[in-house]
């Protein structure tokens, strides 16, 4: 544990969770002081708030709203008030609305597998007086994470893609091989490194939460739009495969290769990077110093990235 | 070099290619001696075959019948004829057809970017007379790699999941992507760990070589059959994700968790050692003893898996 130079008073709703408790452990480690709150604690919930430095709820989404409405009066018009919410614009809106002191959207971008804010990034959206939330964004970026600022809209915009459409996809995929009843055992004793590396991805989806993954889905209009977007965008693909149209599938792959541009260098690289070390792992040698990771679904409401 | 107890003579078609020259290289390192026989060769070709051990066809899969026919009568009935197609019941049928002395056929399931077989798989298909190429089945086992045995008509079934789904799904994502004009750049900056090892393997494909994968997913009529099922696979369930059927959309995640199984654990625990690598190297501290791979596209016919 650290000193901090001045130990604030945390109250966390949902304090229990596996986010909330993530969050505690890292506030400690600084020397922060930390009080979970939980279901059971609004009988005595001035004791919670009434000297709280900062607030943060941190429930499931669908009791996001209700969580905020029912805890505003006890924060004084005062007390700074922060979500961890996956979808930002109407939360951020909800509690402006419903609080007249600090506020500030947050969205970690990662589950609780993980032990720091190492490499993480935690995405910030203004709300009001955001300064008295400095502290606690340079906690993380001392701790090793990243806050990156963005306007709610671009951040639920950005999450169309970077979460709604990829598990969508991922999801897809999956659903199909179940269909094809694809013997997953034989298809990694075929396969390369990388397929064995995308099937993992496929497969750690279907090891966590399907209500959480069905939300972060079905969220928003927008979402809903994307995911039929990228549908038509398989059958009009399909399409030109299933004619055998192999001119019209290079020029649709090469207009995918002109966007990816430098990009594709660097993902190759990197992926290279990462089924080598898949593949000494393989052979039984992995990486000095990297233990196996925790397992476990995030009951906050995040899947486990 | 290891001294072979036998040393063999092998002549590689296509032997110039990327795959042809990482074969080479192996064989030589365990003694033998290799004959790369490129298009310029045929004149003097009875010189690289008459007393030939083992010959291998590894040119591009539209040359690849051709070649074979070409080959065949300076083979004598005798030498044994091995290829390296990713498409193997038609292969070995012609192989089958045109040779009467001892046929293999293989499918290296990797790229030219691997130093050695640690790791890696071969899909071996049964010809005739295979006892005959054991001691090349030998080598590749004892350089780390594994051989898989299957029948050719097996084989082709599972790499229309493996590689043309796969590549399809993955295709589909990046070209809806580019569509959308995300920014990449940005949407890293705002994503976990998994995001980018997921974009990775998307911007992995669009550093290779569009006809190749063209030809991969276009092979058979199987393939282009099972592409038009993913297609159809996406249509239905983002239907559900339109009507908002939150009950309908987990009820076909949970169908596709029964069918992972205890396969979804074991990917949530390899991915997220693979995350942990990732996370590490992106804060400076790559994993000691993993230098950056070679890039380069395989020139062979395979793409750089």
């Amino acid at each position: 544990m650290r000193k901090a130079q001045e130990p604030k008073r945390v109250t966390i709703v949902g304090g229990n969770g596996l986010m909330g408790r993530f969050l505690a452990g890292r506030l400690r480690h600084f020397g922060h002081e930390v009080r979970p709150f939980g279901r059971r604690d609004w009988e005595r919930a001035d004791v919670f708030f009434a000297d709280a430095d900062l607030a943060i709820v941190g429930v499931p989404i669908d009791r996001t709203r209700e969580v905020m409405e029912r805890l505003a009066p006890f924060l004084g018009g005062r007390v700074p008030l922060a979500d961890i919410t996956s979808l930002k614009a109407p939360y951020v809106r909800a509690m402006l609305e419903l609080h007249p002191g600090p506020v500030l959207g947050l969205h970690p971008m990662f589950g609780p597998g993980v032990k720091s804010f190492l490499s993480q990034r935690v995405i910030a959206c203004e709300g009001r007086m955001t300064d008295r939330f400095a502290w606690f964004l340079r906690l993380i970026e001392e701790d090793g994470g990243k806050v990156v600022w963005a306007t709610p809209e671009e951040h639920d915009r950005m999450m169309t893609i970077v979460q709604a459409v990829r598990h969508f996809a991922a999801m897809a995929l999956g659903f199909f091989m179940s269909r094809e009843k694809v013997d997953l055992g034989k298809s990694l004793e075929f396969a390369s490194p990388v397929y064995r590396l995308e099937l993992d991805i496929v497969g750690r989806l279907f090891a966590q939460d399907p209500a959480l993954y069905a939300d972060i889905m079905l969220a928003t209009p927008e979402r809903r739009e994307a995911i039929g977007g990228m549908a038509r965008t398989c059958v009009e693909l399909a399409e030109i495969v299933a004619r055998g149209d192999r001119p019209g599938l290079i020029e649709k792959f090469e207009s995918a290769q002109r966007f990816f541009g430098a990009e594709a260098a660097r993902s190759l690289e990197e992926s290279g990077y990462l089924i080598d070390v898949l593949s000494e792992r393989l052979a039984g040698r992995p990486c000095p110093g990297h233990a196996r990771r925790a397992k476990g679904k995030d009951d906050h409401g995040d899947p486990v990235e």
